[in-house]
């Protein structure tokens, strides 16, 4: 299938339509729709939040008909009875004489049955425009379909030379406002935000997202706050906590079996998780990252310490990785960027450095772990 | 004085013209000189070697006469007699109308007399055009005159997590090919090159500049191999050490007293420098420094290990830092970058990175400290 420039424009259209959802669709996708009649767009649609309409049928309610129009869609529309009524039958009954889709819906449920079923009624339906840009605005969404996970970033910030904290752990701040901002797209873009219990109880870290440090062209009022999920083998997060108080629910995963134990902080309004122990006496965090997909998170920032933050590259649950560097060196004797001793140059473990920009007088270093396809 | 856009042009070219001296002018400085008449370029010159004539009186050679000619040059025209005559005086006898100057020579034989002599031959002496550029292509000369130190350059190679060796000092390679032959233009660009005897007793390193490396446009046929400079405290160095078979001198830096001690590697070829002890029974970098400024070395490049490099970064040497960064992880156990225990975040170095770039697979940081200036 090739494909004219007209409809690169019109799908690159549906593409930053789609990327409006980018802080408020999940669970499910962000989608975004466009219709033309001629070459001209008579009508825009985006999928806002699980729920409400569907990029498509966003889209068709600007217009009385779209009769002979052609429907630029980033993601296949829909085939089965979910929430919404199916798109593609939507599609079918106004009498639309062509459909561009970006990438297949990767939902068993929809799987190309939506595209067969818009070709079975005589509409032209072309696939593949774009596709690869589209994946990249669900790669959390495809990830959790195809492979029961959660798409994982880390966020770390550095020094120079690659540390994390004084041996102290004291540690605020390494980075400055911008990076701090700059942090809150990543957190808002995020189903559940995962720390350690060290974080908690060192700094008294919220881990909420603050809308009034988004740019502004980027805010939108649909923006919901993500899960907090902290990593608590040993059950240490004190009922004080600061997050209890604001932001969204919080999660607290333990080895602890005993519910006796679960009491004060469920009243202090955790949700306590029990998990599988990881052989040593630590929460597992694969276990963990297939609750969190089995709850329907696409995407899941983990923020924490060398300690956490090692065991999940270790476990090679890694997606990709925002290290915010700082232009400062903070030594030989303070903590690593990651607990994960090696000896030998062989078993070096190899990123991917996707981009390096200043963020104030940061530096962002976006790193892709090499074993991490854009869906699994 | 406010300069014309023809000015600028000629200027940037006597500018580019001066560069082509990068790798051999030293101990002076690199210079360029444009002729031109009715804003015609009719004659271009450079400093190619010490001993070779200067910009001014190349550019000169490539014309039967210079009278009402402009004379773009990136350093004032020397006023003394050195081992050429004095190009002020040059430039009055072929009845020069106008001299445009980049910057004044710090150099206290010369140091604004020569514009001085110029003007009081009734020459237009306009001085100050792009001051920063010149300044930048001889920041060493300029710190070597005015602050009796060289530039000192750090080249470091480190993994995403700051670390530049295993514990078992194993660290070939660590970045690639690229990496190692960009560090070529640097090695290039020095006076000498410093490095500790732990470096030569691990990987026998040569440290020598390898002009087959070069990107083709930047060699020029006058190269040096830069003086070699090992610290070496307890005169460690073995007396097989590659870097005795080739290259340029090779100095030893140390603070053994016993002369029968050097005999063994003064056979091998190398000078031996006996140096102050900086207290903890190490050779004091500071003096070591001075030393290679009075011998005439504007740039030196510091390639070594952790403990060197944190020494000089303590010792407040340092002007620049390349750290090139390979997107990997080697993990908590390796060796740091830089050995120097910090315990407070307010007792942090800050740095300012002036840039960073792609290089092959690895990142190239480029670094400032703070306290370094253009010239001291």
């Amino acid at each position: 299938m090739s494909f004219s420039a007209v409809d690169h424009e019109m799908m690159a259209l549906a593409l930053r339509l789609a990327a409006r959802g980018l802080y408020s669709t999940s669970p499910n996708p962000r989608v975004g729709c466009v219709i033309t009649r001629k070459d001209k767009v008579v009508a825009e649609g985006w999928h806002i939040r699980a729920g409400d309409g569907h990029a498509e049928v966003n889209a068709l309610a600007q217009i009385a008909s779209a009769e002979d129009c052609t429907i630029y869609v980033t993601l296949e529309p829909c085939s089965h009875l979910g929430r919404t009524p199916p798109c593609a039958d939507k599609l079918i009954d106004a009498n639309v004489a062509r459909v561009v889709v970006a990438v297949e819906d990767p939902n068993p449920l929809v799987a190309g049955q939506g595209i067969a079923r818009l070709r079975e009624a005589g509409i032209q339906a072309d696939v593949g425009l774009m596709a690869a840009q589209a994946v990249d605005l669900n790669k959390g969404f495809m990830r959790r379909i195809n492979g029961g996970l959660p798409w994982l970033r880390l966020k770390s910030a550095s020094s120079l030379d690659g540390r994390t904290a004084m041996a102290s752990g004291e540690s605020q701040w390494i980075t400055g406002a911008a990076a701090r901002q700059d942090v809150q797209h990543l957190r808002a873009q995020s189903c559940a935000i995962v720390s350690g219990v060290e974080t908690i109880l060192h700094d008294n870290a919220l881990f909420t997202v603050r809308p009034e440090s988004f740019a502004s062209e980027q805010v939108n009022e649909y923006w919901r706050q993500p899960l907090r999920v902290i990593v608590d083998s040993a059950l240490r997060t004190p009922v004080e906590a600061k997050l209890f108080g604001e932001g969204g629910e919080v999660i607290i995963a333990t080895v602890v079996t005993d519910p006796e134990r679960y009491k004060p902080l469920a009243a202090a309004g955790a949700i306590i998780l029990s998990l599988d122990d990881d052989g040593n006496g630590r929460v597992s965090l694969p276990a963990l990252m297939r609750y969190l997909a089995d709850r329907g998170c696409n995407e899941v920032l983990l923020e924490a310490g060398p300690t956490l933050t090692g065991s999940a590259l270790r476990a090679g649950l890694v997606d990709e990785w925002f290290v915010y560097m700082a232009p400062s060196l903070m030594g030989s004797s303070a903590r690593p960027l990651v607990d994960w001793p090696m000896t030998k140059m062989a078993g070096q473990q190899a990123l991917e450095i996707v981009d390096i920009r200043a963020v104030g007088k940061d530096w962002r270093i976006h790193c892709r772990l090499p074993t991490s396809a854009e869906s699994a």
